[in-house]
C-alpha cells in the first residue's frame, strides 16, 4: 500500500481480534438480547482469553455502539445520495427511492434492530450514539430540504430544520413499527403514504 | 349523591390515602429520577405506614402509570375535541390549534415530562401505557382523517391510519425535543411548521 504505514503483524492480529470480539457481540446479542448479554459471554463466544473484551473496549455498551456503525452504514448510504433534483417529479420519485431503502435496509436487519431499540431505551451510551446518528440523518435532510427552497420546487416559509425533524422522526417511529412488527410488514406502503404526505406539504 | 352509592368512612380513608401517595410519588419521582425512586421513600414522603403503598400500588411502576393518567388529561382533552369543519380553512386552524395545546399542555409540565420520557425507557410498565396513550391519539387522529376524506377536504389516496401514525410520530418526538430542551423552545413556531406540512400534504 503506497503512502500508507503498512501494519505490524501485531497490529494486524489486534485488528483480526477486534473484529471477532464484534462477531461473536453480535452473535451474544442477537441471542441474549441487550440487557442480559455480558462480556464473559462475547470472550467466551470469540474464543479470546479471560478479559480480552475489555481491552478493546470498556463495556458492552461500547461494543455495541461499535456494531451500531456497520448496522445504520446502508442506511447512512441512502441518507448520503446526492440530491439535485430539477423538477418536483424528480424529487417525489428520489425521495420515494430513498425512503424505500430506509425501511428495507432496516427490515434487512430487523433482528439487530430490535435489540437496537432495546439497548437505546437501556443504555444511556447507546442512546446518545442513537441521537448522533439522527442528527446525521437530520442535517442531511435540512441541506436537501435548503437546496429545494432555493430552487424555487419547495414552499419558502417553511423552517428547513424543523421540517427535516419533522420527516426524519415520521420515518423513524414508523421503521420501529416494522421492525418491531406493531405495524402491516408492507414498507412500501408505508413509504409512499409518507411520501406523498411529505411531498404534498414541503413542495409548491 | 342521588343514584349513586355512599362511600363508607372506612372507603374514604382508603381514597384520600391513594391520593397522598399518588402526590407523594409526583414529589419523588420529581426529586429523584424515576429509576432513583423508590416506594419507601413514597411511603416516608405521603406519611404513611411502612409498606402501605404497596397495598395500593404493586410497585412504582404502577404508581407511576396512575400519575401518567392524570398528567396526559390535558393532552387527551386536546384529542377529543370535536373535529368537523366545513371548510380547509377551518380544518387548518382548528388542527393549529390542537397541535400548540398539545405542545403547550407538555411544556406545562415539563419537569414530569422528563421523567416519563426516562420511564419509557426504564420500565416495561410504562413504556406499555405510553403505547396505549399512542393507540389512543392515533385512533383520535384516524377518525379525524376518515371525516376529511369523507367530505372530500381531503385526499382520497392516503391511507389514514398510516397518516395519523405519521402525524401523531412528528408531533410526539418534537415535543420530546422541546421538553427535554433539545431543540429551541418556541412550540408554537414548531406547531406551524408542522401543521403546514401536514394539512399541505394531506388536504387537497
Amino acid at each position: 500500500m503506497e503512502g500508507t504505514e503498512q501494519l505490524t503483524k501485531r497490529q494486524m492480529k489486534a485488528l483480526q481480534t477486534r473484529e471477532n470480539l464484534l462477531k461473536a457481540g453480535r452473535a451474544v446479542f442477537l441471542e441474549n438480547g441487550f440487557q442480559k448479554a455480558t462480556m464473559t459471554q462475547i470472550n467466551k463466544m470469540a474464543h479470546t482469553g479471560y478479559g480480552t473484551a475489555y481491552v478493546y473496549f470498556r463495556n458492552k455498551d461500547e461494543l455495541f455502539v461499535e456494531l451500531m456503525e456497520t448496522i445504520m452504514q446502508k442506511m447512512y448510504e441512502v441518507a448520503d445520495l446526492p440530491f439535485r433534483p430539477k423538477t418536483k417529479e424528480e424529487a417525489f420519485s428520489q425521495i420515494q427511492k430513498q425512503t424505500q431503502l430506509f425501511l428495507k435496509a432496516a427490515l434487512e436487519e430487523k433482528a439487530i434492530m430490535q435489540i437496537v431499540k432495546e439497548a437505546i431505551g437501556a443504555s444511556e451510551i447507546v442512546s446518545e450514539k442513537w441521537n448522533n446518528i439522527r442528527t446525521r440523518f437530520i442535517n442531511g435532510i435540512t441541506t436537501d430540504i435548503d437546496f429545494v427552497q432555493k430552487t424555487g420546487l419547495a414552499r419558502p416559509d417553511l423552517d428547513a430544520s424543523l421540517i427535516a425533524k419533522g420527516w426524519f422522526y415520521m420515518n423513524e417511529q414508523l421503521m420501529w413499527d416494522l421492525v418491531l412488527e406493531e405495524v402491516d410488514g408492507d414498507f412500501e406502503k408505508v413509504a409512499v403514504n409518507l411520501v406523498k404526505l411529505y411531498t404534498g406539504g414541503l413542495y409548491q
